[in-house]
């Protein structure tokens, strides 16, 4: 089966050098880890040399492959080979490996250094993430190509590790992938048997092979992983696959080359210099300065650059002929590629909800997803298995899969972190806006992936329904009381918590023209529809995160009410019961981080600073409301867990009626 | 294989009838899950009644089986076999089934219904935490059964459903447990095919039989789950198999009998009055008032029910000579399974560190465990493949396992859920307390852990080291930013993030005095001894949550800084630079928690509320700390992701120096 000719001297050198790059830069750090890039780099090598669709020159090339570095802490590994490649790291970045200010930190950062396509570092997540890249090249496929231009057909690679095959979200996205029968999903397990706490003997006895032939995968075994020959042919072999994911399990050792080779303690920390001595001397650098590198390495890499800069080109040519044929889609996907919206978009999420009228915000927020589909075809969503409870679906839309790659739905199952992973997979690809659904008590399960959006700004939507003890029956397993808080602490996330109908379109729209991920809670339970007519200010408001929603009657307010989403309608409520007594001004805070970006001047119209009188009421814990009610103020607040009970019976005992925080407001006086 | 003259008529009708009550039950409260009880009654009927050891009329009964009802919405079904059991739910209980006060709320709650062994509800979890249950009983019986004296002998028993087995927690878990052999644990999956978004083969396609047989278990398929002699036939076979947990795949019909019988629809509502009266039929119940139980049926549990009662009272007889033979013995099991601590403790906790010493809290919480565990013998811990960072090895003492069930030390793997759901099912046993490690920043994989743990109130202790941007080089992925405040905000929890070696003792202290679960947040690198002869209130303030740590000098206090964790040396720091200009108050408030449940005064005198000049200093998001610096202070915080440098680059990047606190406190006067 081995094709040993394509691979020569000036390979293995070329092998080598990135391991040694990558232990120096470990050296020089003093911190970071020299394991996984001397025992992996034969498997990228063979990757990045012989298969990867890219061009340096370009990084943003929307048909390029990708390559994910899932076990992120091998970025020493990734950073050397970029610059070898090309992607304008030079020798002095690798020099500054881990420091300040640096494009080589840590851990890979998207958005940070050209050629990272996603920040890895939490294991399973760039697995994970990998699914999202390729069902990404599926839909942009399915939706731009037309015969004879394949705009989109690329491959999606990753290197994995054994964490990342412990962690719960790799089997679920792999689980997925499977299901979506993923043919240009191609992964390189660097299956090296050693982890922080020892040999994966001592808990890690699966049988992973078994396990993801289990899944739908095609597994291929490369007994020895420094085989480039061996490594080369599978990878071949995983790409006549077409109709299921690859996983090529290769035998490495972690530290290879050097003195701890084989033994957890070349995991995570310098080799020494005398470590590092020996290392070189092993692969043939003794006596070679830090960072040396030969020129025929150099050339080695160079060489390839070119190729690629030829087929990029090629493909830029094909883009320029398709925009002749097909003008409309060259428009859309430029479009898209940019992230901006279409001019349809404003008029469809214009939606009239009627006077009187009393939905669940889930409702409107299904209505609102509906009404802007048409007009935004990057739009694409599903839940975890929830979607008639999350209002999730865009009907008359099949489901995406393989049989259906034009599908804008998809059926997530019951995988709560991986479909956060895979959105942040889809959304990093580029051309997709992905939403996706689930209870607002599970966004626990989820907060690993939606710490990745933000870190990542990636434009992100989690739709979070049920979102307080308005769930009612199901009880307190069922209702979130310190997710609203929780969500608020994640930085660069957007939450948007709205009050009704209006509310719930307004925080879509402005959640589609971020540029960083937002979370919207939306509550099972129907609230009454803040009219326009009654409530001019609801159209606007939202945007800005907080505005008056009522102004006080009969005279300048003396007191305010803060509230969030269903306590919004609490607060009008009491407003009402007071009228004639106190002087009461309702204030809508449907996003703190919006409001919080105002200016101050509007941030003092909204709450005066002289009206120290205020209450806020949310049915979850306060944590945090003294930034808006201050000092004076009070919280109308859950602080323990709920209950299993009609929601009506829950709020009631709660004290959230109109009457209790009437109560809390007087004695304000 | 089958042996159907153990079941008969009798049986069938019993089965039946749990079925008929619990769709009863949901139609009564016209909300809950009638598909489940209608198509696993089967399943947990042979479990129940012909192989679960336990005594209705002592819950508490340490060698009871365990079983887990891991879909918990199916709780009707549990419920049901409760009242007929004789475990004191009565008729009426079901009739208030999801009401107010009720003890048959909407998913099973642990503490709260007698007979239910742990909270499910979020999926997954019951499958994990069962793998806990299983744990223990093998540690408990290595640690006190002797020759002749088996007092922990029993089997962890599981309903597990497609949801759960989705779920990246129960992959976790189940590969953990094929790695610890667990051959008593026995889980009967409610294979229906049929999820809420349609059939399984929408999104999981996968080949379950292969997944665990990979994982290293025993998989016995039913074909078909009403067959009760087959379930029976299967169950005796999972238990004939010693080294291997079991998984029993029952195919079912979800909502079997009904009108929606094998449709999602099945799933989450009630029948109707029309369905409800098709099942009656279906099942011989025409006719029948509601909530009607046979006499037979209810003399067939009744029977089973003195059985019980008799492997109970020997059991006790056999207890009797146990503690007569090995009072030393008898008198650890008696204090462990009553949750008190021993006399030796707080000598054991009592620790001298050195003046002057500079020790990561990690290290000094690696100190206390080990100071402590000859005294604590039901202390068991682990870390999810970090325990040489996460200091949480006990030394000297064996990693638990097959062969080691004495070892006290657990190799959790790279699964962090899994660790958390594992630990919750070791604490629902009874008999140990666990601690389990990994980075702060990861705590947001183990949160739906975290929240169960704080919901049934069991102690456990997680330790998240690394707990800042002190994190240093490894850069933002690995960096805690939001992550103290968002476990403030789950109910029930104690957060400690003690300041140095005193207080990381301290905390360990009140951890484990404490009712429910706490979380320590510890720093990877050094802080200065806080030593009591210089700061005589260390010893006693932890345990209050927050205390004077060095009172202003030269008079009276004109500002305060209040600090945690590794800003408390800070604090210090610039009390001194202030020193002659500003009379500074340091105030360490290591536990939120603590600290708001003591009495006003306390506060009041800690935090007088005339000294409104305060300053708070956490390397972390701000959120909340508005609450103890109130509307005229100031906090020193970081808003944004991390940065790969390191450490102290960063904190003097960020703002974390004497000098911009100090300006920072001159700018309040």
């Amino acid at each position: 089966m081995s094709t040993p000719s394509i691979f020569n001297k000036k390979d293995q050198a070329s092998v080598d050098t990135l391991r040694i790059l990558a232990v120096e830069m470990v050296e020089k750090a003093n911190s970071g880890h020299p394991g996984l890039p001397l025992g992996a780099a034969p498997l990228t090598y063979v990757i990045w040399t012989r298969f990867l669709k890219h061009d340096p020159k370009c990084p943003s090339w929307p048909d390029r492959d990708r390559f994910v570095l899932s076990p992120g802490h091998g970025s020493a590994l990734l950073y050397a080979w970029l610059h070898l490649a090309g992607y304008g790291l030079t020798i002095d970045d690798l020099k500054n490996f881990r420091q300040w200010d640096s494009p080589t930190p840590g851990h890979p950062e998207f958005g940070l250094t050209p050629g990272v396509e996603v920040s890895t570092g939490p294991l399973g997540h760039g697995l994970a993430m990998g699914v999202g890249l390729a069902m990404a090249e599926r839909a942009l496929a399915a939706r731009f190509n037309r015969p004879g231009f394949e705009l989109f057909n690329h491959y999606t690679y990753a290197l994995v590790s054994d964490g990342d095959l412990m962690e719960g979200v790799a089997s679920e996205a792999a689980s997925l992938a499977g299901a979506q029968a993923l043919g240009k999903l191609i992964y390189l397990y660097d299956d090296n048997g050693m982890t922080i706490e020892g040999s994966t003997e001592i808990t890690f006895t699966e049988d992973v092979r078994g396990r993801f032939l289990a899944y739908g995968w095609q597994v291929i075994v490369v007994s020895d992983g420094e085989d480039l020959a061996a490594v080369y042919q599978a990878i071949e072999n995983a790409r006549l696959e077409k109709e299921k994911p690859s996983l090529i399990m290769g035998r490495t050792v972690l530290g290879a080359g050097s003195p701890k080779a084989g033994t957890p303690g070349a995991h995570g920390e310098p080799l020494g210099a005398e470590g590092l001595a020996a290392t070189k001397a092993h692969y043939g650098f003794e006596g070679k300065p830090p960072f040396f590198v030969d020129e025929r390495v150099t050339k080695n890499f160079q060489v390839r650059s070119e190729t690629f800069y030829e087929d990029r080109l090629k493909w830029e040519g094909l883009l320029a002929e398709y925009g002749r044929k097909y003008p409309e889609l060259l428009a859309e996907f430029n479009r898209r590629w940019q992230g901006s919206l279409p001019e349809a978009f404003d008029q469809a999420i214009g939606i009239d909800f009627p006077k009187g009228g009393q939905f669940a915000t889930r409702s409107t927020s299904g209505t609102v997803i509906n009404a802007i589909a048409p007009a935004l075809p990057e739009l694409i969503g599903g839940s975890a298995d929830l979607a008639p409870s999350n209002k999730t679906k865009l009907d008359g839309l099949d489901f995406f899969g393989p049989l259906n790659p034009s599908g804008r739905n998809i059926h997530y199952g019951i995988r709560e972190q991986a479909m956060g992973a895979v959105m942040n997979g889809l959304a990093a690809h580029g051309g997709l806006i992905p939403f996706g659904g689930t209870f607002l008590v599970f966004s626990d399960f989820v907060r690993p992936a939606i710490r990745l959006s933000a870190l990542m700004s990636l434009k992100v939507i989690y739709v979070f329904t049920h979102d307080s003890v308005g769930v009612g029956e199901d009880g307190p397993t069922h209702q979130p009381v310190e997710h609203i808080a929780a969500l608020r602490t994640i930085p660069n996330l957007l939450v948007f918590r709205p009050a009704d109908a209006y509310e719930s379109a307004a925080s879509w729209k402005a959640a589609l023209s971020a540029k960083g991920p937002s979370a919207l809670l939306l509550s099972r339970q129907n609230l009454p529809v803040l009219h326009p007519e009654e409530f001019p200010q609801v159209l606007t408001g939202t945007a800005k995160g907080g505005y008056v929603l009522r102004e006080a009657q009969g005279g300048q307010a003396e007191a305010i009410i803060i509230a969030t989403g269903s306590e919004v309608a609490l607060a009008l409520e009491t407003q009402k019961l007071l009228a004639g007594k106190i002087r009461v001004r309702v204030v809508s805070l449907p996003s703190w981080e919006l409001f919080a970006a105002q200016p101050e001047a509007y941030r003092n119209q909204v709450l005066p600073p002289e009206i120290t009188r205020r209450v806020a009421a949310e049915a979850g814990r306060s944590i945090g409301w003294e930034r808006w009610v201050g000092d004076k103020g009070k919280v109308l607040a859950i602080e323990g867990f709920g209950h299993s009970a009609p929601a009506g019976r829950i709020f009631k005992e709660l004290g959230f009626t109109s009457e209790n925080l009437g109560r809390i407001i007087e004695a304000l006086f």
